[in-house]
């Protein structure tokens, strides 16, 4: 069930105030259908936006440290971030170059993130991660040991403060502009997964399993 | 051709540092297939990240305003932003959760970005962006009249410190892992772009052109 949130200043959209969407059933629709994220983080005023994957579990992001993850250990209070995935599904050709436009569906946390010390939680949240971009493969390869674990970094960052963006359907052109002689629509945009490729050294008798060989990121 | 370029300590990757590419033609050849970036900046110590669109002229890219417009007003200097592109290719599973990778390529720009202001320069960024997104279009579509024009902001920033990842081809996996009876491989993504949906009051006579028909972004 969708749960009240109220837009805080710095969420609340301005541009394009319309396309936008404050209640989590939506962004947690969005959050769980992508697994690609771009973090922003700041150092020495510079901000740093990096591609990285990401977890949820109820009303919190877990995502992999990477570079933010240096920075962190020197700040006990967490390190601002932007959590941001976007989900394009398609170019909105209008009659006007001012109304060309993309669908998509996008959401936007900001918050603090910490870092995950405690074991238990950082491979629960591992877990997370895995069982986030595919499903059924943790159980199935060989998890991390004492040395890999220390060697990776997990963020947790709260889902407080968000917003989502959503933009589907067809063209919306001025009234006046419909008579303008050009065609109009959209061009739809999927991610499509191929069959897998077996890896060179795979072990006699192993073949793709079911969530490789089905891929899908419908939720 | 490819033009020398050092990296400065802020673009120097640290993490997985052999997937690390400075050469501009590759990054070039990167930010030329993708057309969404996420544009990341501060405001009061908060940075954010934000999806929009953006072409390439030589070595400057133009970016939609968008949010960063309305602080970039007030700083004649420019506005410090990191621009970061993303493909996707595939998912990689190795016989360890720690081996486990994707597939892509990146480009990271960073730098200072300023308001396009010049009226020849602006109309011509913006064709570039309609161009960059979708070959032919410009031409087809009404342009942008003086109050659109006044209604949209475009941002420059010159691509001088900048850094790439490539992570392409199959599992690697620790030697004593080869071993491990699991399936292990490459599950590969692409864009697929579905045909053009007419408009519905479109005008009679008007089939989609060639460019959406058989929309690609190989370049």
């Amino acid at each position: 069930m969708s749960q009240p949130y109220t837009p805080t200043p710095r969420t609340r959209l301005v541009r394009e105030a319309d396309r936008a969407v404050y209640d989590r059933e939506t962004a947690y629709h969005i959050l769980d259908e992508g697994f690609l994220c771009h973090v922003g983080f700041v150092a020495d005023g510079q901000p740093f936006v990096i591609p990285t994957s990401y977890g949820r579990k109820d009303d919190c992001l877990y995502i992999h440290g990477s570079a933010a993850s240096r920075m962190l250990r020197h700040l006990k209070e967490g390190l601002p971030v932007c959590v941001t995935v976007t989900l394009l599904e398609g170019l909105v050709l209008a009659r006007s170059i001012f109304n060309h436009s993309m669908n998509y569906r996008s959401v936007v946390v900001l918050g603090k993130a910490t870092l995950v010390d405690d074991p238990a939680e950082k491979i629960e949240a591992l877990r997370l991660l895995s069982e986030h971009i595919i499903p059924g493969r943790w159980a199935d390869a060989r998890q991390p040991n004492e040395r890999e674990l220390k060697a990776t970094s997990v963020l947790r960052l709260p889902i407080e403060e968000f917003s989502a963006k959503v933009r589907q359907g067809p063209v919306v052109d001025d009234e006046e502009d419909y008579s303008f002689p050009t065609w109009a629509g959209v061009v739809p945009l999927e991610m499509k997964w191929g069959p897998p490729l077996d890896d060179a050294r795979l072990l006699p008798n192993l073949t793709a399993p079911e969530y490789a060989r089905n891929y899908s990121r419908r939720r």
